[in-house]
C-alpha cells in the first residue's frame, strides 16, 4: 500500500474536534480519516500538563495502530501543551490547531488588533498570545473566555435569541477595543459563527479548524502524500459509551459519524 | 472536647456544593463547618461508579482528619452512587442530597406529578426517580437535563433575559405535563431559582440543598450532637489552585469563603 493511501488521524478530548475533521474532509475530500474522541477523560482543560501529555501520547499511539500518515491534534489544550512530546514520540508529521489559527489571524489582521476567544484552559495557557507574539512581537492581542458557548453548541442552540444575547454580552468589549480579527480558539465555536459575526460586524473571524485543514493540505502536499482521487473511508472511535457522542456528533460533523466504536486507550 | 464541638464536614466535586454549605450555615448557624471542593478532579458525572467511589472515600478520609461529627455529600453524583461505601467505611453519620430532596418533593407534591432537573449524570443515574419510587411506587416523575444552567450559575448570569429565555426553553415541557413540584437536582440550580420560578408559576420548587440541611439538623438533634450557641468557625479546602474557586465561591456561598487552602487528597 502506498503511503498516500494511509489515513489522516485526528484526536480530541471529545466531540469538539469533529469541527476540525469536518473542515479537513471539506478541504481534502479524498483522504481517508480516523477520528478518536477521548470521551472517557474529557475535559482536558483542567488537568496538569503531565497528565495531558500522557493522555495525548495514548491517543496518538492508538491512532498510529490504525495506520496514519499524519496526526492532527484537534484539541486546543493539547495543541498548547503537548506537541513537542508528540513530535518526539512519533515519526509522522503532527499538526495542531493553535499555530495555524494564529498564523491565519495574523495574516487576516494586517497589523490590526486581534481578539481570541476560548475556554478557560486555552485562554489562561496564553497559547494563542504566545504564538502571535512569536510571529510579531508588536501585535496587540486580547483574549476572553466564553463558557456558555460550549453548552450552547452541544445543545444545538445556535440560532435565535439566546445565542445572540450571549454572544452580544461576551463580545461587546471587543467592539470597544476595535479589533480587526477574532480567532475562534475552541473547536465548538464554529457552530456559533453566525451569532458571533452578528455581534462583531466588520470583524474577520478566523476558524482554527479551517486553518488546521489548510496546514494539513500543505504538509501532505510538501511530502507527496496527498490522496487526490477515489472514495474516502471515515472511521471514528470513542473511549466512553458511543451513544451520547453519536447524538451530538452529527451537529458538529454535518453528517452522521458513520462507523463508531468504543476503544480503551488508557496507558 | 465534646463531640458537639466537632465540625460538620461537606464535600463536593467542585464549587456547587457551596449552596449546600450555605443552606447548612443558615439552618444551623452555630455549627463549625469544613468544606472540601475536589476541583482538581471535577466533574465526577462522566466517571465510572468505581472511580467516583474511590474519589469519595479519599475526600471523606481528608474531612475525617479535620475532626468531623457528620459528613454531608453535597454532590448529587456521589449521593447517587457511593453512600453505602461511605457509610461502611466511616463511623460518622453520612447525609446525601438525593434522599432528603426526594422526601421533600414527595411531601410537597401531595400526590401530584413531580419534575426533576439535573445534570446528565444525575438524570441518567435515575437516582431521584428511584428514591421517589421507594417512597411511593405510584408517583409520576419526569426528569430532564438543563446543561446551560451550570455555566449560567458559574458566570453569575442569574438575572435578565438570558436565564429567563433558557429556563423557558428547558422548562416549558413541564408545564404541558402539569407537574405540581420541581426538584432542583443539581447544586448549582438554586442560584437560578427566580428564572426557574418564572417559567413554572404555581409549581413548588424543592431545593435539595435546604432539604439536606434539614436532614443534618434532624440527624444531629437525634444524636445530641447539635452545637446550639457560640460563634462558628468555617474552613474550606480545594484540591486545585484556589484562585478560580475563590472567584466563583462568594456567588454560591453568599459571602467570601474565608480560610481557603489547597490540599492533595488523591489516593
Amino acid at each position: 500500500m502506498s503511503q498516500s493511501e494511509l489515513s489522516v488521524g485526528v484526536f480530541d478530548s471529545g466531540v469538539g474536534g469533529l469541527t476540525v475533521l469536518r473542515a479537513l474532509q471539506e478541504r481534502l475530500p479524498h483522504e481517508h480519516t480516523v477520528y478518536l474522541g477521548d470521551t472517557a477523560r474529557v475535559p482536558y482543560g483542567t488537568r496538569s500538563q503531565a497528565v495531558i501529555t500522557r493522555y495525548a501520547l495514548g491517543n496518538a499511539r492508538f491512532l498510529m495502530s490504525q495506520r496514519i500518515k499524519l496526526l492532527v491534534v484537534a484539541c486546543n489544550t493539547v495543541s498548547a501543551e503537548s506537541l513537542p512530546a508528540l513530535r518526539a514520540a512519533f515519526d509522522v508529521p503532527v499538526v495542531g490547531v493553535v499555530e495555524p489559527g494564529a498564523q491565519a489571524a495574523w495574516r487576516a489582521a494586517g497589523g490590526g488588533a486581534i481578539g481570541v476567544i476560548g475556554t478557560k484552559g486555552t485562554v489562561s495557557s496564553r497559547a494563542y498570545q504566545k504564538a502571535l507574539a512569536a510571529l510579531d512581537p508588536s501585535v496587540v492581542v486580547t483574549a476572553r473566555t466564553c463558557p456558555l458557548f460550549v453548552p450552547l453548541a452541544e445543545e444545538g442552540w445556535t440560532d435565535g435569541e439566546v445565542p445572540r444575547l450571549v454572544a452580544e454580552r461576551y463580545l461587546a468589549p471587543f467592539r470597544a477595543e476595535s479589533i480587526s480579527t477574532l480567532v475562534l480558539g475552541c473547536t465548538h465555536y464554529p457552530l456559533l459563527r453566525d451569532a458571533i459575526a452578528a455581534a462583531l460586524p466588520g470583524v474577520a473571524l478566523v476558524d482554527s479548524a479551517r486553518a488546521a485543514a489548510d496546514a494539513v493540505a500543505e504538509e501532505l502536499g510538501a511530502r507527496g502524500l496527498l490522496r487526490s482521487s477515489g472514495e474516502p473511508q471515515h472511521r471514528a472511535f470513542v473511549t466512553d459509551l458511543p451513544d451520547s457522542f453519536a447524538a451530538v456528533a452529527s451537529r458538529f460533523l454535518g453528517r452522521a459519524p458513520g462507523h463508531l466504536e468504543q476503544v480503551d486507550v488508557s496507558v
